[in-house]
């Protein structure tokens, strides 16, 4: 086993803050409504509230990190699409076709394409940022994922890039054909599953599929016994995009900024971030709940209940985007409507 | 019993289209994602599609009107706020202070509010659509909510509002102290249910409350056992918003407008529309999922699924506001994402 470079964490603030707290709900109930009658938008205020210290949130400059990789371990047949597809699928991305445009174009959210270890050479692009760590994963089955130096490195980047980003809003998204075994056996590890309840179809496998990943799955993580930290774990299954990801959270969370989840990878990827700095989850807003089996799973171990239920499994930052708007009304209500005094209306009897 | 007029009701275009309904399916499984990745915003695409006979689903000046009325049965204590907060609340709309005022505003929506009978005098306001039936519904525990004839012409008036408006998506809203005792009223006549079961805290009854309103509508109910028929439950029970709207649902299906609901009250004008036109439901697209107790009932008669699960009971129309941009997501999709073939990418092997 490699020696792991540990990974150094800024401080994340935690979000208690009781005054601040009890400020935002008086605020929430002094709205023109029956109290309590916004629902869970009411809960997202107050957090959104207290993630930013403030009375007012506001949503400023909202930015689309979709992170691209390669899996080794789709030479072992765990996907029902072909390796090709992660890069040409990087091309759709910038050319503005594929759904998390579409998604991303309608609520005016900016968008890039972090190439964090796809398999072909890509000419420059204004919106393609290059952190290739390496052409791919190594098949897992025979050998770990990455070694510890690219794991670290492909953490670090992700925290580097979000340093970078404007705005006080992140939503990753990934592409990459294999990514559910890999974010599958992350999910077994490190939250103690049996990986047959990690497992599911991901791009549409078959039953038959299925059944061979999950012998797949159990194979790579019989092989993998000895890597039990998050770290370890991480680097021994992969993958790169999902390394990048979670870089990327730990940072947004270091910076107070507002998470906004997607599905099952990305939310594996927060898992991870969690373990490696506490605290990340916290800010995290989660988007939709994914029709992907172990995404139940994944939302239980980070006590996480989603905004849709849309039986999303799309991945690309796409369920978190069609959320956002629901953000930006949480936002809107808070800072916009009148009050029962400024509008001159009755209060309830009582 | 007074006589009824018949409300003339023009047809109501079905839309089983099979060929249509295979060509939208083709259309969203060319999209670049695993078939089925966008879950029920794809089922969302192809039923906006047939209402609409097109290939490409487009919303087009989306209207919300948000209905207004007073219910006389609030005189027996049916309500947490008091009458007054009715004509409080059209003022707080007229100057957009309300929440459905920041979500229409947010989702560039057309809001106008029509006042089909508040208990209260109203100067012009460009916004403002002066349909007063009558000043509040008597009290439905001694008479009838309205004559067939007031009830026939709050039908009537919501049919005509909308033949008048632009667009191709309706959206209403309701606002009426004492209206949640009409929808569960009505909802308990019209869908053979036990009203105990139809029966939640409104704006925010308590549990002694709740007992209490529950008593009054059973009384209500008994002494109007005779109006069986949808248009005599409607002028027994009330209210005024709730025959507009239903009014208004009607002539939306009519015209193949796509209906964007609400929670419990819009829901059960459509209840009411339903059985006055056979069809109107098909039109209807479920926004989301009310805390109201009743409204679950609702939507297993009206076999619906709602987009969204946020525990709101606010009404005005705020929680079809919500998810009005899942709509627009839905089109966009459909009419803005890259196919295979044209972005060059390999298909699943099978």
């Amino acid at each position: 086993m490699q020696p792991m470079n540990a990974l150094i964490v800024p401080a994340i603030t935690p979000l208690a803050n009781p005054e601040l707290e009890h400020r935002l709900r008086q605020r929430v109930n002094t709205k023109t409504k029956p109290p309590g009658s916004l629902g869970e938008l009411e809960t997202l205020a107050i957090r959104l509230g207290l993630m930013q210290q403030s009375d007012s949130p506001r949503i400023e400059q909202p930015q689309v990190l979709v992170f691209a990789a390669d899996h080794g371990l789709v030479a072992e047949g765990v996907s029902a699409f072909p390796a090709e597809v992660t890069p040409q699928m990087v091309h759709n991305f910038l050319h503005g076709g594929a759904a998390i445009n579409v998604f991303a174009r309608q609520h005016r959210l900016a968008l890039q394409v972090v190439d964090a270890g796809v398999n072909a050479d890509f000419a420059p692009h204004p919106q393609l940022i290059d952190r290739k760590i390496r052409k791919g994963t190594a098949n897992a089955l025979h050998q770990p994922a990455m070694t510890a130096d690219e794991c670290h490195r492909a953490l670090t980047a992700g925290m580097e890039l979000v340093r970078e980003l404007p705005g006080n809003l992140l939503l990753v998204g990934e592409m990459g054909i294999g990514n559910t075994s890999a974010a599958s056996l992350l999910l077994a590890r490190l939250g103690g599953l049996p990986v047959a309840e990690c497992t599911g179809p991901g791009t549409g496998l078959d039953e038959q599929g299925l059944c061979h990943k999950t012998r797949v799955l159990q194979a790579v993580l019989a092989r993998h016994a000895e890597a039990q930290t998050p770290q370890a774990a991480l680097a021994a299954l992969g993958g790169l995009e999902i390394a990048m990801m979670a870089g990327a959270l730990i940072q947004g969370a270091c910076e107070r900024r507002i998470l906004l989840m997607d599905g099952f990878i990305a939310g594996v990827a927060l898992l991870v971030a969690e373990r490696l700095a506490p605290g990340t989850r916290d800010y995290a807003v989660f988007g939709h709940a994914s029709a992907e089996p172990g995404h139940g799973h994944l939302l239980r171990l980070l006590n996480a209940t989603p905004l849709l239920s849309l039986n999303l499994r799309l991945g690309e930052g796409s369920g978190a985007a069609l959320a956002f708007p629901l953000l930006q009304s949480a936002c809107a209500f808070m800072n916009e409507m009148a009050s029962f005094a400024d509008a001159g209306i009755s209060g309830a009897s009582s």
